[in-house]
């Protein structure tokens, strides 16, 4: 590392008000409950887990930080594997719970090589396998014994599953499955955890018996000698290369050669290949599989509001500390004005502080119907239901309800993980200048986020199966066969009314402010369905008519699970009165804020008068960002993030941001290491290998 | 690097159809103009240079790309000025002009350690300097013999200029000048090419003389030894740390403690300090220094449309050949459908194909309009010009349109670049999964663009610009004192009109449009002036407003060049009825697009009716969308990006997008040779040093 400065660089501190006064002043004019209001987003036990965990990893010198955006991906793929390790020792050392585990990978900030196994291999095993194939395989994974990953995608075939080219065809003589590859794009691609790591796969591949496609099936596969850890023969396999982030892990294609496998390798809870018949067994449950995904976007959802809290924090507390220009409208000098204190700053920024806690919100209420669901699922499709009567009618109710989770998860976690991808990039160059700099935090964790946006289900192929939701609900209430849902329920309101025209209240009554959002959602439903059952007009010709009203509608779960969320009795009994208003004006910055941006599709369905929409704009909206406004810093201080996992210099908490910036580019910079020949007619770029700085 | 994949691998082909027959075939269904539409973009002088470059540079070895987004920074910059060091070779060798250099940093698609030595830093000491200095700093600095940054921004000041603490005092005693930091937020950061490579430095410092603050001035300052290149005493210089792009340049942080320099370093062919008197001289012409920055800003609106075209390159070549389910509506099985035919892709893909023409053409308007205007006044300014009577009025004039110019380009800086870095990453989601591999070539470009959002003016902060320019322009209108130009013209036609109203036919009058949103951009104005100058609200509160205006007035400037452009006779004379046809109807889309996403505006000022913005969306852009589809593949080999520049697997123009992200996957990537060892109780990650794949 570079050598320290000298004593008069040490002695230089940053001009006045330093950042650690700034930061304390700015918590001293709030009164939110910083406290309360973390253990109410949080839990306290989450609380108490996250800081028990940091304790134990923050100063093991495999978890250090400080080289990750220096290291080329050879170097910090190794790492990360070491992290891993370390991880997984800890985990059986401490007897850590999966909540635990999950708080460590949080913590130490990058995706590790075991990403996947831990993850999607695990879980694809639990729920699709036999008691037979939990022996051979799930124990075996869970002791690490073998290491494996789920490998669906392929080179040429993304979310279109149906088109997947991987073929497992069924020999009858000898009771194998043939896992074959018959073209480039078959590779398998993207899929985490296999390029270097896993030894074992779940291969989603066609299932042919007797020359017959039964449609894609999982099979697990041995790809790599457990000792050498080289591939098995006819087994082509490595890492995908670099990427945009994710770099510290081994994504990975995977071709086969007709490799055999054993009848047991076929994951057989939901479908099988009788052995004596060679006849396909047909799905039990298949809405249960379905569930999965829908478990897994609904995750995406909540933990959208943490990943755009990272960098709200960062942005809110440096934008606080950073002082730039005079006030335009002073008459003496007074000083530069914090960066925080403009307008056109708060306006990217303290809505999307809004935006971060009506993620939270939403997230956690769906991922609460999520579960109440799967454990009534779960115990009407024991054995022995049916004798109570109750088992069919409720896995009736809770398909039906599972149906209309899956269209709302699916809309959701297209606008949730756009809203925080987005929104971590609008976080960044808020920061101006430094925001560039990888020691800002964000744009590291920016880049590792973005593939949320395109993985399980692209954000704009997912609203499509909102709109035919909705189009399906739709015909049903015209036809009189609404059932009692709320989507039901805001378009039984819309037509009883529509003739009549709404008059919403946004300006004064919150209640309105729903209604409106539910209006409009139900106004572009009704005019898709014209175009597409009236008019027949072709699908295609709708997509982006389905985007707009996939959009509208998830606007409106967010505003509505935001507004129950501040009416809540829990909400009432756990924050004192200031804080629990100052939450209530962060929903109505989120709710005005994005009727004020969607205007033309309020104006356009009569949901609201131009009049209030202009009023929301100039007064509302400026009035309450001037209100959240001194709470900023408190409010991202109650997400709890520690400043380890932030990583970010401009995003400290004790607000020494300068100090901090300048530390790291002097004394944790590799390049600084190096002293260049500077002349172009001099070959070598190294005047010697070491140099003083 | 990895060995080569088994015989079975090799044999492998992607499944039907073949990328290069389906970039065959869209090629085929167009008769666009592919060559004459590119001379017309580029000049066929710049195309033959492109490609004389081309052949020189791109199969040597030092410009090799494979590695660039494996290798680490310390890796990474050394190999980067081994470029630099070669380019400056070739220059030399082959006679280059400016613009062949130029074009030979564009083809290797990385800044070199030299970029601001060969850009700021000698057009800083061209243009600012005495004889004597060009003879002492200049003809050293263009030899190389003395390498040089433009060391202005600091750890706590970025866009304030005039909040700089770097200080520079005037010492009458020895007549010197004594350069200090006071400070830690003083030490200059961001300095692009002093990291590690500059031993000199323009450095904006106060100037103090006799304890008396006369702002920042440049002075040359020797920062490290010309031979061992260590930092000279006094002076603490060093690289500032990885980025989120530009790891390939060593920007860096400087301090000075108490640095003398002699008289002849302070710059002063605009201000200087009388050796003898000991007194200030003042600039004589600060509009020249002032232009400076409106010729950086027009380049980047120019270069906005090349940023775009190689997005818009990449994505439309993989959408081409990228396919993804049946069409929902196909009554039998079809086969995969392209992506590109897809509406929801079209409508993020083709209006940035039209908006990439529209920069284009807006950035060649505004350079040429500087360059007359440049040109008129350097002969006004002549010596011996006064004689002739013509100087000072036509200097006036001139400085007239260059405030006029420098709020234009202020206002089209901000909406080109924001347009350019957002839309590339609208290309990179666009093309899925592989978007986020770095051999789309989309992510690395992006990174990289990225800083041109914040630097020459944060593309926020320049609206104000605007904003004031308007302002300013809209009470000389009020008053009866405009002038002839374009801005005041668009304000008076929408005075004598706004009472009757406006009903423009966008939809069937081109013209029409351009008045659209002329008067969309007059309204703005005046409600803005109506806030400031009637109500009396704060600048602060109008930042907002002001920002929507300038973006605004930059939209309308952007569709009135383009209209200008396809109207003109020079685009009549150089292509074919076909090719001029497709041409004007990007101009439609880019247009009519526009309208619509900022259709609020358009209803709000009465521009349009609500029934024509709704009929824009559903017919006229949807139409549009469809006509220019088909021609979409050759729209973008007009703007004629080399392969080997674009550096994409996924636009590739012969379409073989599989095989060469295969090959680049398995064959030249780094990862690929190691072995892990998978167990997290085994602490080595690693088998052995090497492997096979």
């Amino acid at each position: 590392m570079p050598s320290p400065p000298p004593d008069w660089v040490k002695a230089l501190k940053p001009s006045d008000p330093q950042g650690s006064e700034i930061l304390d002043e700015e918590r001293s004019q709030s009164s939110v409950a910083v406290d309360r209001l973390g253990e109410l987003l949080h839990t306290k036990q989450a609380l108490d887990r996250q800081q028990r965990i940091l304790n134990l990893i923050q100063h093991e010198k495999v978890f250090d930080k400080s080289q990750n955006h220096s290291l080329g991906r050879v170097d910090r793929i190794q790492r990360s594997l070491a992290k891993g390790k370390r991880l997984q020792q800890l985990a059986e050392q401490h007897n850590w719970s999966q909540e635990d585990y999950h708080q460590a990978n949080e913590l130490i900030g990058e995706p590790t090589p075991y990403g996947l196994h831990a993850t999607m291999f695990l879980v694809t095993l639990r729920e699709q396998t036999t008691p037979e194939q939990k022996k051979l395989f799930l124990e075996r994974a869970e002791k690490y014994q073998i290491i494996g990953c789920y490998a669906q995608t392929e080179l040429g075939h993304g979310s279109n599953v149906r088109g997947l080219e991987t073929t497992a065809t069924w020999n009858s003589d000898d009771k194998t499955f043939t896992i074959h590859s018959p073209a480039l794009t078959a590779s398998k691609w993207w899929i985490g955890s296999l390029g270097r790591t896993a030894n074992h796969a779940v291969v989603m591949a066609q299932l042919y018996i007797n020359g017959k496609n039964y449609g894609p099936h999982p099979f697990v596969v041995q790809i790599r000698d457990l000792q050498t850890h080289q591939p098995l023969e006819n087994v082509y396999v490595g890492d995908i290369g670099p990427k945009f982030g994710y770099n510290t892990m081994d994504n990975g294609f995977l071709l086969f050669n007709n490799v055999k496998i054993p009848h047991v390798n076929m994951l057989a809870r939901f479908a099988s290949v009788d052995k004596n018949t060679n006849k396909y067994v047909r799905p039990a449950l298949a809405t249960l599989v379905y569930g999965t995904m829908t478990w897994v976007r609904s995750n995406i959802v909540l933990q959208a509001g943490g990943v755009l809290a990272r960098g709200v924090t960062i942005a809110v507390r440096y934008c606080a500390v950073r002082r730039q220009f005079q006030d335009r409208d002073a008459t003496e000098p007074v000083g530069e004005n914090p960066v925080l204190n403009y307008k056109m700053v708060q306006v990217r920024l303290l809505p999307l502080l809004a935006a971060m806690y009506a993620l939270h919100f939403t997230g956690r209420g769906m991922m609460r119907l999520y579960q109440e669901n799967q454990n009534r699922m779960k115990q009407a499709s024991e054995p022995g239901q049916e004798k109570r009567g109750a088992g069919p009618e409720e896995l009736r109710a809770g398909a039906d309800l599972l149906a209309d989770l899956h269209a709302t998860s699916c809309g959701l976690k297209a606008l949730a993980s756009t809203t925080a991808g987005e929104g971590l990039e609008v976080c960044r160059r808020a920061c101006g200048g430094h925001g560039y700099s990888s020691y800002s935090g964000i744009g590291p964790y920016y880049s590792d986020y973005l593939p949320t946006l395109t993985w399980e289900g692209d954000n704009y192929m997912l609203t499509q199966q909102v709109a035919r939701y909705l189009l399906k609900a739709a015909r049903a209430v015209l036809a009189g066969k609404g059932t009692d849902n709320d989507t039901s329920k805001i378009l039984q309101a819309y037509l009883a009314r529509r003739d009549k025209g709404a008059s919403f209240d946004v300006l004064e009554d919150d209640g309105d402010i729903v209604a409106a959002f539910a209006w409009r959602t139900a106004h572009l439903t009704f005019e898709a369905l014209k175009h597409r059952d009236v008019e027949k007009r072709s699908w295609n010709s709708l997509l982006v008519d389905f985007w707009r009203l996939s959009t509208a509608h998830s606007q409106y779960l967010m505003v509505k699970n935001f507004y129950d969320a501040v009416t809540s009795p829990e909400l009432a009994a756990e924050l004192d009165p200031e804080t629990r208003g100052v939450v209530h004006k962060l929903f109505r910055l989120h709710a005005l804020h994005t009727l004020e941006r969607e205007a033309a599709e309020f104006f356009s369905s009569s949901a609201v008068t131009t009049r209030q929409i202009s009023l929301t704009r100039t007064n509302a909206v400026m009035q309450l960002l001037d209100e959240v406004r001194p709470h900023a810093v408190r409010l991202v201080d109650a997400w709890k993030i520690p400043d380890w996992q932030l990583d970010s210099s401009l995003g400290r908490s004790d607000g020494q941001v300068y100090e901090d910036l300048f530390r790291r580019a002097s004394q944790e910079n590799p390049v600084n290491e190096l002293t260049f020949d500077p002349y172009p007619w001099n070959a070598s770029v190294l005047k010697e290998p070491k140099s003083k700085l």
